[in-house]
């Protein structure tokens, strides 16, 4: 297996569930990054105690408080990356942070709409947006060719239960307001494969599948350890040909 | 071809394009509606004239003020409908009220992504809620088996430009808030087949083609009255099997 060859990773929502997972793993692989922001709402409150003690044990390891949702938090969260990145690119842009509501077609109201689409597709886009000049310098500074996550690339955690094939009478939850932000989000990541693929910018969506998180509950499929190895033994195998696609945690193409 | 059979019809966004053709072709048909309830943001107003001037000579048009990216002006036009029905159903109701803008990656704004998915994705959301009862109705009062546009439908205008698959090098305008919104709009239609399909509710999300009008530009490919002429010869056909898919103005599936 591929190790991920990432030197500098952000990603958002790392306080808990697969986002810490992720930083737990990227930490104690065979070559960590140099860098690793985790970002998530708070920080220094209670929920982040976990992602603290990690800090506190690797030099590594940069909290960053970052609401997605909220576009200026997103512009002061670019500048203080970028001071301690002191001239280096971001290879990996991991946008993980996600809200999921259990609201069907008859209880879901235009706020829910609008706050799961904020977090689950505007607030990708907009990290796109302010973490691009770090990203094509990320790109700029590699030799490789072709498209890769070693290189630069946006990584969006997506689900199956955004894809409209898969939403068959055998699998339908009505989480509408979840459903509707994560069909957008795999729409964004086209777009962004189309647009950024010239700036030497990967661009993938992944399902975690479903896991036991709070967010898949204890009755989920899968523990988190084994999606979030699944996850990074994907991530060093992308390359162009995967560029615009849903994939899941085994690397297997999912229809839009 | 068969003619649509539906007693009572309403759609939004009708005082223009698409929209106001509908209401001419419905009012022209060889059965007209019973009643046409033409719903725009202002009735009132100077872009409604040619809409008032079909009403002033067809006493079975009624123009109703509705803007669907405001939930209580939803409500009150809901009220307004029953009363007029006087205890009839609603047969066929047509999300057909959206907003375009040319933002692109690299432009938009989370205010723009915000507004397009307001009007394209939760309006029409909002709008089946609304209105189910009357659909429920209408389709009870029914004696067809199986789903159809004359018994009780929701039609969702949506667009290839919200096909994923068919997002492509060779296919791509970068109209970020549109195509997010309109594949969000194609996952909310799946789901209201998959919801409203046992209460006797046809759902199909129809893209009527690229067409001139003050959204389409005069570039476009069709003339408003083809693509029209092209939907209402596609409702009448509509049936279970179609449910929860995304049709052209021929009645041709397109991918997600």
């Amino acid at each position: 297996m591929a190790a991920l060859r990432a030197r500098t990773v952000l990603l958002t929502g790392s306080n808990r569930g697969i986002g810490l997972e992720l930083v737990k793993q990227l930490l104690g692989g065979p070559r960590p990054p140099a860098w690793i922001f985790a970002t998530c709402r708070d920080p220094e409150g209670p929920r982040a105690q976990e992602l603290r003690d990690l800090a506190s044990r690797h030099p590594n390891l940069v909290l960053v408080k970052l609401d997605v949702a909220n576009p200026s938090a997103i512009a002061d969260a670019a500048k203080i990356v970028e001071g301690k990145l002191k001239g280096a690119g971001l290879n990996l842009l991991i946008n993980n942070a996600g809200i999921y509501a259990q609201v069907s077609l008859e209880t879901v109201d235009s706020e829910e709409m609008i706050r799961a689409y904020r977090t689950n597709a505007v607030g990708p886009l907009l990290m796109a947006q302010a973490f691009l000049p770090l990203l094509k310098k990320a790109a700029q500074n590699s030799t490789e060719k072709g498209l890769s996550c070693s290189k630069a690339a946006i990584i969006n955690i997506s689900t199956v239960m955004g894809s409209i094939q898969k939403t068959s009478e055998s699998f339908f939850k009505p989480v509408i307001s979840y459903r509707c932000s994560k069909a957008a989000l795999n729409m964004l990541t086209k777009c962004q494969a189309l647009t950024y693929g010239e700036a030497g910018i990967l661009c993938v969506a992944l399902h975690p599948g479903w896991v036991k998180t709070d967010m898949g509950s204890q009755e989920a499929d899968l523990t988190v350890d084994t999606s979030v190895r699944g996850l990074l033994s994907v991530l060093p195998v992308l390359s162009e040909k995967h560029s615009g696609n849903l994939l899941n945690w085994e690397g297997k193409v999912i229809p839009w």
